[in-house]
């Protein structure tokens, strides 16, 4: 029985191999491996994302603010990293405050988002001057309270759940009923209690979906989300000092997907900040992004600890799998498993020659990180290389799972002198 | 727009209320989270456990062997408590055999498989005189390698790819190309190569499938293992010490499921073992379960944080999420999202009288643990009670995902006291 080949994703482009080996940073693979103490191993690249960021400020309106979606990866250097170069950060947890203060960010900086946000959070946040973006009318009782409490006037936004979803995303989160954010009609009433506690008002946060590769979509959805804010502005009679816009930039995991066209989404919404009604005039906008800004930069090492056959079909094991890579598998959220880029890092100029499974370390047959990929003949040793690894990886698996542990993670090529591939 | 019920699976028999809340092991809900220290809280019931033990005991042939599957649910004073209660233990990982050396568990009681062994894990299982699970002929090289290298012979078994499946197993493990095990038509040859390598052989190792709620294909698949490997023992002209006849037993954790009939397992398979071929006359026969001895045992409690209104539906936000019930949640390997049974642990004798969805306090809309139930009126600082939390649950769940980091867990019932009700 041969075995059919089935497609999977781009691998982001730029990564090049030298002497044959993948390479990251300037650094190839095995020696990656070599200085992190072994596999498997997340390696994200600072000049990667250095470079989306970038990317982003060239392509959006200047007067844009770029917030770092902490859940995308929590990994405790890139955060530090990303303090240079985004201008806030939008957190989940009061686990996500305590990683930014223990790198020095300022809560100034933070935005909290939440549907169930505990009381101790509630108290770590208003403490550090972060700004709470409520979710429902209990949670802004709980958050006056707090700040009452504390003597401090609490900095307060308010999540919309708005009448609106983003089309084409990965997971919506406006639009219908949600446990996210509080419903327009009830948003009015809320801002004017929020003035009126004596709490700092900051504005609004309105998140329609995530992961989406629909350039038109995404300006559709700020759009709606701006004429929205100034609904609501105008309903409740105040200015809006910052509105969060969301996210929902994707990037390409599967075959036959493209990357976003940010220009386009850029300069649509240029076109809407340079036309805002008067209530949103002294407004600062700003995107909210995670995956965008880290997911291609990540790529994952796991070593080949066997390679067998089944039946005529190839398996290489790899010392890696889902407990690190649970998206990948397939296993978190996805109907239908499909292929995310892959290649063997030792082996990244070779033709491919078989066609062969990728499979994880653990005992279940869910652990599968590629089906029926075509590769270069691999042997045990080889390191194997999964992309679009900077994102919803290392921080969202279940690495417990079987008892093989964490992953090790490294962020490459932020110091001056970055160790190169010599002359 | 009323919101229609959707069903959920049964709660476990025998979970009942003392003064209107659910009651565990004889402590009250708000007891055991107080003792614990907090919420979210997985709560294990030793005595449950015990009971499971011995009802397939008495179900199954007096001379069947028990082993307990670690991965279903490490938490160590869990694998302490089963040491006095099942035959062997079996693991999936060096961390694993770590955590059962903690608690004093030999060596000698412990079976180890698992498609991608590293060399380290090879060694320590070696010195500690764990049962190698050989899946693959490499694996057998390098057991022959490490045995030589420690001076120790390995004790050896393989683990048998049969040419047949279980039938409706949630999980299919064997037949077809696998990862796990060896082909049936190489073992011969390899069991030969263990025998002349001066190992200590120990017999084979076949895991057909998991969670089957279906005894009659159970029974069918061991029916068919021990043919297999009876054929097997021929071929290869040996004797088998042990047989591992793998374990597929299912617990009903959706609306229309029913328990497994474990008494006609045990009168088909006391059938099969009075009639043993010669080969298999010495043979000692064992199950390897893991989610049938503890998923039933356990409950996840988790405190309601909020009640929301959006657009009509009513959710309840807890403190907990799919961070340590991603099964429940259906993002772990479903196709179609079910509920699994929950209650309002609070106001356990309560009737129902509304439909509210449960959702985590994570940011993402996957974060659903109960959609659509029909639940008593609950409010914040309830406790929502998720039930078949023993297995899979806290060590299968990404813990790190947003940072609200691990549960509580708590194994109650199994000193001598047990803190009870009172008279």
């Amino acid at each position: 029985m041969t075995l059919s080949e089935k497609p999977m994703g781009p691998i982001p482009p730029g990564y090049v191999a030298h002497h044959g080996e993948l390479v990251i940073a300037g650094v190839g693979a095995r020696d990656l491996v070599a200085s992190a103490g072994g596999t498997p191993l997340f390696v994200y690249d600072a000049g990667r994302i250095a470079g989306r960021v970038a990317a982003l400020r060239a392509a959006m309106p200047s007067e844009l603010g770029i917030h770092y979606a902490v859940k995308a990866n929590p990994f405790a250097p890139l955060l530090a990293f990303m303090a240079g170069h985004v201008d806030g950060f939008d957190i989940a947890s009061g686990g996500e405050l305590a990683l930014l203060t223990s790198v020095g960010i300022s809560g100034a900086r933070i935005g909290f988002a939440g549907p169930g946000k505990r009381d101790g959070e509630m108290v770590e946040a208003v403490k550090a001057g972060v700004t709470l973006h409520l979710e429902s009318p209990r949670e802004l009782d709980r958050a006056i309270e707090v700040g009452a409490r504390l003597g401090i006037a609490p900095r307060l936004a308010i999540r919309v759940n708005p009448d609106f979803e983003l089309a084409g995303a990965g997971m919506r989160m406006g639009g219908g009923a949600r446990p996210f954010g509080i419903d327009a009609d009830q948003v009015p009433d809320l801002v004017r209690r929020i003035v009126a506690s004596g709490a700092e008002w900051r504005g609004f946060h309105v998140y329609a979906g995530s992961q989406s590769l629909d350039s038109e979509a995404i300006a559709a959805a700020q759009a709606a989300t701006i004429d929205c804010v100034a609904r609501l502005a105008d309903a409740a009679g105040v200015a809006v000092p910052v509105c969060n816009l969301g996210g929902g930039f994707g990037i390409p995991y599967f075959h036959g997907q493209h990357p976003l066209d940010i220009d386009r989404i850029g300069a649509e919404l240029a076109e809407r900040l340079a036309s805002l009604p008067a209530s949103l005039a002294q407004t600062r906008f700003v995107l909210e992004l995670g995956r965008w800004l880290v997911g291609e930069a990540g790529v994952y090492l796991t070593e080949i600890l066997d390679r067998k056959i089944s039946r005529g079909e190839t398996f290489l094991v790899v010392d890696g799998g889902l407990h690190h890579q649970l998206a990948a598998s397939g296993n978190f959220g996805s109907i239908i498993r499909r292929n995310y880029p892959c290649a063997v890092a030792t082996r990244f100029a070779a033709p491919a020659e078989e066609v062969a499974h990728v499979v994880g370390c653990l005992c279940t047959p869910l652990d599968r990180l590629g089906d029926a990929l075509a590769l270069p003949h691999a042997e045990p040793g080889d390191l194997v290389a999964l992309f679009c690894a900077g994102a919803y990886g290392a921080s969202a698996s279940p690495s417990e799972f079987l008892g093989h542990g964490p992953a090790r993670q490294v962020l490459v090529g932020h110091e001056d002198e970055i160790p190169g591939l010599g002359a």
